[in-house]
């Protein structure tokens, strides 16, 4: 499947100033890790080699989608690129969060919604803003755009923070009533479902420009967007399955190396779960396109709570329980003040490397929090 | 008393474009339904009877209200239009709240100034925003005047947190003092009052410019000054009864549709309670006049916070019990979330309808709370 | 050595428009009470007494720290200018919290370094820009630098609230860990210094134009950089002098005025223990230097936060008990909304006599609410 997609990228590239195959060989070669850690999880080998190939393998995956969505960023503005990027990329969150609630494991979904937002807010913006700035004194982009998922990102905020202030009410003058909290969690998703979807009517027709500008030096894709897509696609599933392989052999690895259960998670959250995204940011921002590198972050974020969560939401009504949408006064707090500071960060509409490096020390002393959350 | 001020309606604006009664026919009949209303109670008809009749009968006279700001506006200056709007619509509010603080339903008084307070700055914002959107692809509005706004609002949320952080502070380690409730709440009062003086001078005097700049085409008025403050002084008295029947009439219009007491509550208290500003801010919405529709419902927002809580909790004073400022952490954070999410929504000086759609969806969701808040 | 000086700075501005020694009169005249004061300390005088002129004696030399900020800016800018400022000014707040800290008086320190950091925030800022607002309308300064100084404040508030949040958590579920909280607050510190030294970096190095500009019209300095820099430490040594002597007399001043304890302490600690920010940051103001006063200010309160703060906590590791970094609800909640309402007077790069008002009048109810605070 590989070798015929890098025939069609080849095909697709004929003709511009990129040669065939030679500026993807590393990335082809490091792609070799997979089949080699598929091996190593079938033979039972050590859980750390299976760890550590099936992470070197989502490398090159990361960098393919990050190309892909630069080209369809071409031919349809960041807005659209950054909006493919995401949703392939929280495709896999989804679908292993559904077999997750299946499984009754609430908790662990409700725990990986907050980080994967915090993860995209603070790291991916983070590493892609000082990854940027070391490159570029100065980056500037949309104020408008970043400040509307801003505003976006803020009303999830007050979503989520509803049902929490009604179990700190409920319980300081008598007993939480469950029935009412599923009731109100309903509530809320179909409230911020709708936000999702009139945001998609926003961003997608009526203020498309917004999210799109024609930028003034059109940059000449190099894909097509059919050849953009599968390769955004394969390289999902791709991920999909690597992130299978290195869940799988998690607990070795993390026996192997004596760390918490608690920190992996959060990190394996923040950085496997949003591969696709750290890929594509980063690489964007080093090529100076702040614009769609914001916009695969921040719509990752906005997608996560504002589709993502009602999704899980509705979809464990066909389980025993319904997933509430009360969460941690922690998790709540670390979420608010991450929209907070980015709020302040983005404002302005531009960016440097001391602004990137303050969202991922941030993210570091939210990570210390949770190393010793009860 | 309607005919007299009809004709001088009609004298005023004889010689403009507007022709003298036409443009009012359908206000003017829909008027007639607050005589049925009144009869209605009269004659101990049924409740949702006077209910319906005096909630369509509001609507005529915000709409009259809306367009005497607008004229004013075009005399003084949007700053002034959405003073003195704000000031007839608050009117209202603070003699109702003054009758029922001596009746000693502190309580109620408290939830209908954060009521009120959510209800401008969601629904009146966010159904003007929604309104103008749909007629104009982006609006624009002074940055700086909507700033100012935001930071006097944000003061008042500051005061309002203090005691509450003594009642929370002093909870964990003993014991509420209530005498000193009651000084902290005086002082509090005192210090936002003198928020709001001095924001007169600001706004009136010393930086009058900033709220009501000369606008490049200036609009010809079509009534003069006194005849557009008759017809708000006018309006709001009418408005006044027309609430007085409404509110007598809800208990039985409750019951007839089979609502809950705190959610028709909370809906009357933002949607009748403060019809003067939704008419006016959503005409002028309409009509692309940004910074007049903004006035209004900030200026609305700031007073009942600045001047109308103040001036309760001293008027307290003459009662058995001083009314202090302790709010419940849950209308705390709706207000100051609400405040964030506007400043967010206005920092660019633009809005569209998506923009005002977010505020109506968090009025939703903070209505979903109180319809389960214990 | 004050006579030497005097001396070498009118060398220094000889021959520039300034004449050597008459418009430090009344500045030199002052510093006439230090004697005074210590003799009055010395003979054990009356407590006020000492107090008063010690009080006055500090003025002007917050005045000369004022000037001499103002010479270096005009050296280096604005930037270097307020770093400069703040440095000594802090250096004396952090001797005296290191002696304190020795002395097992950890929650007085705590208590010192939010007191500092919210008298910075809303007094030196508010009286500034009151100060400059009366004399010009509206005054204008760098929005990319007081905005990167809100964010820095942002990330310490976070980075503040992280060991609250933890002991908030673990008291619902049971005790609170001391040796986690130990080493909490120990890595939290360490991201804050490494977040203070990286901005050193950014500010002094990288970034270093957006902080202090090139300004169009140059100012010819009048002292030079070494005289200067003379100045503000030989200031500095004297203001930790009479400070003092200040907080000898302060129990006795405070029983003869009648004053509560707390009450006194936070006006202290607001006002004499910033006596350098105060003096420089409304000299500049008044002098239409909003760059260089906001500088001053800004500076010194990231400074507490993010320097002496970790420093403070490093240090406690020298003595019996390491100073944990959970602040009260009550402060955190306080310094938050400060920072807030700060991001949300400087977000149009302008401010005005009212916006300063504003900010003084926050403090005053957080003065309220700190004078009642069990």
């Amino acid at each position: 499947m590989v070798a015929r997609w890098v025939k069609r990228v080849s095909r697709d590239s004929a003709g511009v100033d990129l040669p065939p195959l030679r500026p993807y060989a590393w990335a082809l070669a490091l792609l070799l890790f997979l089949p080699v850690s598929l091996v190593l999880e079938l033979v039972s080998g050590p859980g750390l080699g299976t760890f550590a190939t099936a992470g070197l393998g989502i490398v090159p995956l990361a960098w393919f989608m990050g190309l892909a969505t630069e080209e369809i960023g071409k031919h349809a503005g960041p807005g659209v690129g950054g909006l493919l990027n995401a949703t392939f990329g929280n495709a896999t969150e989804l679908i292993i969060a559904l077999f997750a609630l299946a499984g009754g494991l609430q908790d662990v979904v409700k725990a990986s919604l907050t980080g994967s937002i915090i993860g995209n807010l603070l790291l991916v913006l983070g590493l892609s803003m000082v990854a940027g700035g070391l490159r570029h004194k100065s980056q500037s982009f949309s104020r408008e755009a970043s400040g509307i998922h801003t505003t976006m990102l803020l009303v999830a905020v007050i979503g989520l923070v509803m049902p929490a202030l009604y179990v700190f009410s409920a319980r300081t003058t008598g007993a939480v009533n469950l029935v009412v909290l599923d009731e109100m969690s309903l509530g809320i998703a179909a409230i911020l479902f709708a936000v999702y979807v009139f945001g998609l009517l926003f961003s997608l027709r009526t203020h498309r420009d917004i999210f799109n500008p024609v930028s003034e030096k059109e940059e000449k894709p190099r894909w097509s967007v059919r050849g953009a897509v599968v390769v955004l696609l394969v390289a999902t599933l791709l991920v999909a399955g690597a992130s299978e392989l290195l869940i799988g052999s998690l607990e070795a690895a993390r026996t192997s190396l004596g760390l918490t259960d608690l920190f992996v998670g959060v990190i394996v959250v923040a950085i496997v779960g949003n591969a696709a995204e750290h890929g594509s940011a980063i690489l964007m921002a080093r090529r100076n396109k702040m614009d769609l590198s914001l916009a695969v972050a921040m719509t990752s974020t906005t997608q996560i709570a504002l589709f993502v969560a009602p999704v899980l939401v509705f979809a464990s009504l066909f389980t025993a329980q319904v997933m509430t949408l009360d969460f941690e006064v922690f998790e709540l707090v670390s979420v608010a003040l991450s929209t907070a500071l980015l709020a302040s960060i983005i404002s302005d509409g531009r960016s440097n490397w001391y602004e990137g490096l303050l969202l991922v020390m941030v993210y570091a002393m939210i990570a210390v929090a949770f190393f010793v959350h009860p």
